[in-house]
């Protein structure tokens, strides 16, 4: 038998894929873990309906936008329902596994916006804007970088984003926080304009999706590559696992230094940031550099946590604008400053290569925001004005397991009550979350 | 080095048995946090040990009587503890692989069994069905199919269950059904006649098994072709996601017309029976054909748990039945209507292929509950009368954990207790489930 | 394309690779359930900051003084920050396979202490001992074996460790052991000298770890011939399993023997036992021969608890001595006596091999504990005395998620408190764990 490199490149891409895939049980285990025990199965039905319904919509008409024929440079034209693929062939069938790849992607930027929204959306609106983003925000911002159009032809390499920090996790993280900023703030998370910490229900379930989504991102970078006879797979995992690993410590750092306190859930979003932030350059960077952007990741979650928290008053429950939308800018520009040309493509500007990829870097983080938050910002204000997007008062106090499932999460579980139940109902009407009950829990503590 | 397929045969087979080894994990899970506190240590244990005395029984006896040498068609009569297999060649390696995809498939069938039965059974019994199981019922109704017995043999194509619709599925399901009717429903199931909704006690550990199974069942399908020199792989990976996106879409769009909610539970079943519906078409049907396979699965399930609850009295905790026995019914016979030569294999009855290949489908469908029902049922009224099936109502009171294990699966929580214990206890001495007592849960709560 | 087997290879090698990664997430999910839920986030935190710190330093200096050159043969003294690596070529890339590949291992040794030193160490210590074992302890002694050291000069064939029942395991464990005897039982663990059961707050986590672990175990395994170009994965694949079936099924035998139960934490460390004892000989012995390795794996693992617990009042929270330090010497012990020419390498004692390889496999065995354990117990103590190992029993009785990290693992769920709280004060003032308050847990209950 002769050899067709086909095949390789055919299992690797399913290899990838079905890493890819599980990302969305690591997203539905932390955002279910970082939120309320009352919200519990209303996050998980929309993060297994996210990747159903993204999944049947991409396959329907965003694989056409974003990878169709793209003559304008503005979006793809063809290949909806994958009509242009040839399943009698064995490139038809590589175009299949290229599908499923790019498929499992979108799905990840659509899931990406379900924590930022988490606790207090109607679950309608989120089916309908998963729909949104799957069928057009996502596929028409990627036809641009990878579906060869404009910002795939930007100066003498084209906007670099090897892996998607921008492509996938900033236009999610961009959609977030357009929906955290429609829907509101949780009910009782700003009182007299002072954030309330809102602590997760679970730390188990949150850091093993931290695990399942680092597991998952050798995936998401290595199997970018779309080849697994392409011997820079290697050197992408090892980017990947030192950039995450000193977002961890990075975080871990900073969180000290603010607040005294080695905290859990800065660390675990550490994690993320670094995963995101070197998801631009993993195949283009050094180890080394590979380490420093991803500990600067990591600064970057915190900074942005205490950023949209504290000044902006966005309430995002599990952190995801921050570690998505600012991570992924951070990762993408930082390409333009430590790509290194013996790592494949070019030098950047602290390797010598000039600010020339730079600046095309900071045109496509800011092309990415500049399409991606107005046209979301619109999408859940139309929501918003026709079905509503944020549930009732009386549904977040009930939680959303009963109001929208009639379920409740953990059935055989005593809630945790406040022993005078009526001193903990502030004057806004807010119920103290059941947390913030327990004791032990010092005063000063805050949260992502 | 010249090329030798069998390497990325053997490292593809590898791959895809390690996924499906983790839906072991997934229908842990699923069928723990499907199920009440009070019993989660004995469902674990039950997963753990059908993995390990399935694995050592198929490794006995149960793979040659499914694979082994097999000319009367009914049952292999080789092979028995890998004696055939030669250790010091390629090809003997290779055979080792094969055999592991397999043991891990055989444990599959044996673990659907566990969620039917849950909560009411005695665990001594149900090691020695797992060995039933796995030694006897699945391997000779397998080596009718793909052991190169009868049911292969049958029409212009031998019957066409490419992954296991119902060679691993409905073969489970069959055998749940009759564990389930040879045990009884669990104590409080069924008052006056009508069903009492048992909610699980964990919603998000019931996902993280929907997640974990739909990640395994890449390999469970794909891997089916036992080959990495195969473009398939991508078309099945595919048809494989898109029926199991569609299959939820189904079941919660169905019980939300019923019931009128987004119900959680439904809509998990619903990913699997849109997996158990693809799986035995997945490598012969376009995706479009994948996508109305797997809605209908989704439909098949709402109703098969319908049907099951209210009408035959059958208390399945998880719908295992409707989810692998139901779904798997379909499935088999969807091959018949809607594969497609394009795609390889032959035309189904949509594409001009007539009936023959239908007939086909429904013979092996038929042959399965045949088959398997009888035997099954036969095997449980034998352990029943011997060592006994059924825990005592005192021990389903106090939760098997403690009556079979002697520990508590969550010692540190406090479990929800009604206010006044009295009014709790029916007449016929059944608990309420703990989860009725949370006030919040609707009068009209019904639930598989 | 003429073929390159460097890229199946590389597959193979990455594959193998995040399969050893999710192991973190085992160990994490395991050490959890297995212990209180006041302990979840330090526990978690320490299991992230292992594989974070653990990756930086081995990348900065554990992998040269593991694989670097070693003219001494006894430790490497290049390739630090991997300053020897090529990334120009494809060779160089393989290179960085191998790196992370090792990474993911010393990760491992590094988290197995984690569990055994769990619910009364300091965080910061824990820290500073993680930077030990992964820079120096780990990698001198690997250097031994994996790294051309004199180990692996030893005899006819070298010391045989396959995948590293005593590099990895055994090095984990007896560093355990060493933190375990220096920090001191958890406050309330023997009383009048007598063991006091404390179980674990999650018999779900701590059985998803168990089965992530065996998942992750088969890259452990198979990704030890660190090439996809070669057959013998099959056989590894194969022996894996069955050990770890069987290592289920003698330690639930044995502990139902002892003690007349079922018992659910000794059966899931069954499994771990059985996976440890075969992963020194996975690729060369026969099924048979596996299956009886993990069987007695098994025993090894109850035993080693009971005379850890109740002769050398050794408190380890999770096992970890018994499965890896004790399992680990045993399956290393175990190549000496069932290994067979026929599936590679050579034949023991049990194969008319003689007694040479079973001395040489005893050498390494006492070799692993004479180094790991004076060096780790010299570490220990040094923290000891410096900043303090042990967590005061004040912290111990809050828990250290609020005395380390100021946080709450489950703050919506009410503790199980004892109805008479002053009785449950023990004159030490150890309050007895929150599950021995429930009243269904038999007074002979006894826990790993």
């Amino acid at each position: 038998m002769e050899y067709n490199p086909i095949y390789l490149d055919i299992v690797w891409v399913l290899f990838a894929t079905v890493l890819v895939f599980l990302m969305q049980a690591g997203f539905a285990m932390l955002e279910a873990g970082a939120t309320r025990a009352k919200n519990a199965a209303n996050i998980i039905m929309k993060n297994v309906m996210d990747i159903s319904i993204g999944s049947l919509v991409f396959w329907m008409i965003g694989f056409g936008f974003m990878f169709g024929a793209n003559e304008s440079g503005l979006i793809g034209t063809s290949n909806f329902f994958l009509s242009d693929i040839d399943p009698s062939t064995d490139t038809g069938m590589f175009d299949f596994s290229f599908f499923i790849f790019q498929t499992v992607f979108a799905a990840t930027a659509a899931t990406i916006i379900s924590g930022a929204v988490s606790e207090r959306t109607k679950f309608a609106a989120y089916l309908i804007y998963t729909v949104a983003v799957t069928a057009f925000i996502y596929p028409i911002f990627g036809s641009w970088v990878w579906g060869g159009g404009w910002l795939s032809e930007l100066g003498d390499n084209g906007f670099m984003d090897f892996a998607g920090s921008t492509v996938v996790h900033s236009v999610g993280g961009w959609a977030a926080l357009a929906g955290a900023i429609v829907v509101g703030p949780r009910l009782g998370k700003f009182i007299d304009g002072k954030p309330v910490a809102i602590p997760g229900h679970s730390i188990t379930l949150a850091a093993l999706g931290v695990f399942i989504l680092w597991f998952g991102w050798f995936g998401f970078n290595a199997g970018s590559t779309v080849s697994g006879n392409d011997a820079s797979i290697a050197i992408i995992a090892v980017t990947t696992l030192l950039a995450a690993a000193a977002g961890s410590v990075g975080s871990m750092a900073l969180s000290y230094i603010l607040w005294k306190r080695f905290d859990a859930s800065m660390t675990l979003n550490g994690v993320i940031g670094g995963l995101v932030a070197i998801t631009a350059g993993t195949a283009n960077v050094s180890p080394a550099m590979a380490v420093i952007i991803g500990l600067i990741g990591g600064f970057v979650v915190v900074a942005a946590v205490v950023l949209l928290e504290r000044k902006l008053k966005v309430d995002d429950p599990v952190g995801a604008i921050a570690v998505h939308g600012f991570a992924g800018a951070w990762g993408t520009i930082a390409v333009g400053l430590f790509a290194s040309a013996s790592y494949g493509g070019v030098d950047g500007l602290f390797f010598g290569g000039g600010a020339g990829q730079l600046i095309v870097q900071i045109t496509g983080v800011v092309a990415a925001f500049a399409f991606v938050f107005p046209t979301s910002f619109i999408v859940f204000k139309a929501i918003d004005m026709t079905i509503g997007m944020r549930a009732s008062d009386e549904d977040q106090i009930r939680g959303l397991d009963i109001s929208e499932h009639e379920a409740a999460g953990y059935p055989d579980f005593a809630p945790s009550i406040p022993l005078s139940s009526t001193s903990t109902v502030v004057p806004s009407g807010a119920a103290v979350p059941a947390g913030a009950a327990i004791d032990e829990i010092p005063e000063n503590e805050t949260s992502a």
